[in-house]
């Protein structure tokens, strides 16, 4: 019988559903609203039930379904443990376990990050390849290792976390982690605002980002691809970090491609290229040349993911 | 019928071998010169007609013998195919094909530092843990990755190539790799003493090394531990880099245990206290804490990973 699986991820503010057959092409994709009740467990109940809603409207049998995959925003155990999920209110406690005897459905549960890695390895932007590293350059940056095809979760859970490997020893400022010079604070879309504010102040050179309100790092971009220097200056900093850090990355677990996520890969080439210069003058010659890709699944790398948590 | 295996360390100047019970027990090993023909096939004869021989006179049976792991200096890949082994005056071949043909055994070969970084792992410092990361401090430094109990190859075989993360971006001197800054510049055996030079140079305060007319690690950390000051700069400066690299490596696979060998690890707990401190002041909380172990096996390792190849 072919078969058919959910996936789940939950965020902040939305849940994300996605219905997938086995071949990895997404059937259907529904969204609700977070409850933030300050009780995390409602969250899972309402995705639960949301599901059952869907099985009885969509007339599937309970043998077609091969399972559910959830994507959270926190540190999961290969059992499927979560120490605290802070942002949803959630402690200690085992999501698959919670999960299964609220549908009756096999269910894994892995970190967002790493779920929106394997999802792109999927179907995505690493389809092809059986070691990927993703980096999702959003509001932080977050990451994403499969290797020979699997996520790599870490003994606690927290591999991948390559948003806060230090890159610049003499930063002053504090990231969110409560570090100093980690590459969130200069390859996220925060992290390049801060960058492109602190070269606007401490230089008098003329640039097109001092006509621009509120400065974004899609502006910066734009700025930069129009030949603006300063603006260059900060995607050269930025890409440099990165760079680094993916060299790093490299040295450590070899993989044959990187790929680039997250609102600011929406910068295109000029982010990999650029990255690409960096990366090669950092890293030993056995690990140069790598591949270098843009995700191609924007929010729905989460809800593919998770799905392929069940499939793998 | 109780099975043994060989393990085989090929190295520049000797080739190791072991002979193991399958719980990991050495009942005899031999070492025998490592043939500099320049035509690195016939060191692997040399091997396999080294074990043909122990065969006969153990007079083992062939049903008896589950296999015979190799290490060799160079990264290998997962099918067992070389690129090359420069040291070894080999080009791109498949070891394990050529060693299997030559003796009839299952044949399975590593990198010589991911094989000793399994060694650790099963019978010596990393023991208790299936994630460790080994880092082996010697004339360069190597490292190994175990994942679950099984050696980190990576795509290309160079996987946890640590020694050649870069910690300093103000180096000017080259490291043997061709890049700047490596953390092998500063915490090998030869980059402590380097490092050791340049602070006797850089400065005019007294120190017990200025007494010293060949200045090794062993005597960088023994004046350390008696209180030279210099000296103990030095120490904190190499700690500080493989504090900082340790940081880098955990932000990517957050493993259980680091597990430090090689030469420069007869410090003692002098250098696992102090790189913890820095290791701890640069990664993020969740990872935090790991367990620093020295490696026990010493030489050993080599032909222990080498022969658990064969039993993972």
């Amino acid at each position: 019988m072919e078969q058919v699986c959910f996936g789940i991820d939950v965020g902040g503010t939305a849940v994300k559903v996605g219905l997938f057959n086995t071949e990895g092409e997404l059937l259907n994709k529904w969204d609700f609203a977070t409850k933030r009740t300050g009780e995390g467990k409602d969250i899972l109940r309402d995705a639960a039930d949301f599901i059952k809603e869907k099985i009885t409207e969509l007339n599937l049998k309970k043998e077609a379904i091969a399972g559910v995959g959830v994507g959270v925003p926190g540190p999961v155990m290969d059992n499927g443990e979560v120490q605290e999920l802070p942002n949803l209110g959630l402690g200690h406690f085992n999501i698959e376990e919670e999960m299964r005897s609220l549908t009756g459905l096999k269910v894994k549960a892995g970190n967002d990050a790493n779920v929106a890695a394997l999802g792109e390895y999927w179907m995505g932007g690493g389809k092809g390849y059986r070691n990927v590293v993703l980096l999702t350059l959003g509001t932080g940056v977050g990451g994403g290792i499969i290797l020979n095809g699997s996520v790599l979760a870490g003994s606690k859970g927290a591999a991948g976390e390559v948003g806060h490997i230090l890159v610049n020893e003499k930063e002053e400022n504090t990231c969110g982690c409560g570090k100093k010079g980690c590459l969130e604070q200069y390859a996220s879309a925060t992290g390049i605002v801060r960058l492109a504010k602190r070269y606007l102040n401490d230089s008098s050179k003329a640039s097109s980002l001092r006509n621009i309100p509120e400065i974004s790092a899609k502006s910066v971009f734009d700025c930069a691809k129009n030949g603006d220097e300063l603006s260059m200056e900060v995607v050269e900093k930025a890409c440099y970090y990165l760079g680094i850090a993916m060299a790093h990355i490299a040295q450590v677990v070899d993989p044959e491609a990187f790929v680039i996520g997250g609102g600011v890969s929406k910068a295109g080439e000029i982010l990999t290229e650029t990255v690409k210069k960096y990366y090669n003058a950092n890293v030993m010659d056995a690990l140069k040349n790598k591949e270098f890709r843009l995700a191609t699944l924007g929010n729905d790398a989460g809800i593919y993911g998770a799905a392929k948590l069940i499939l793998a």
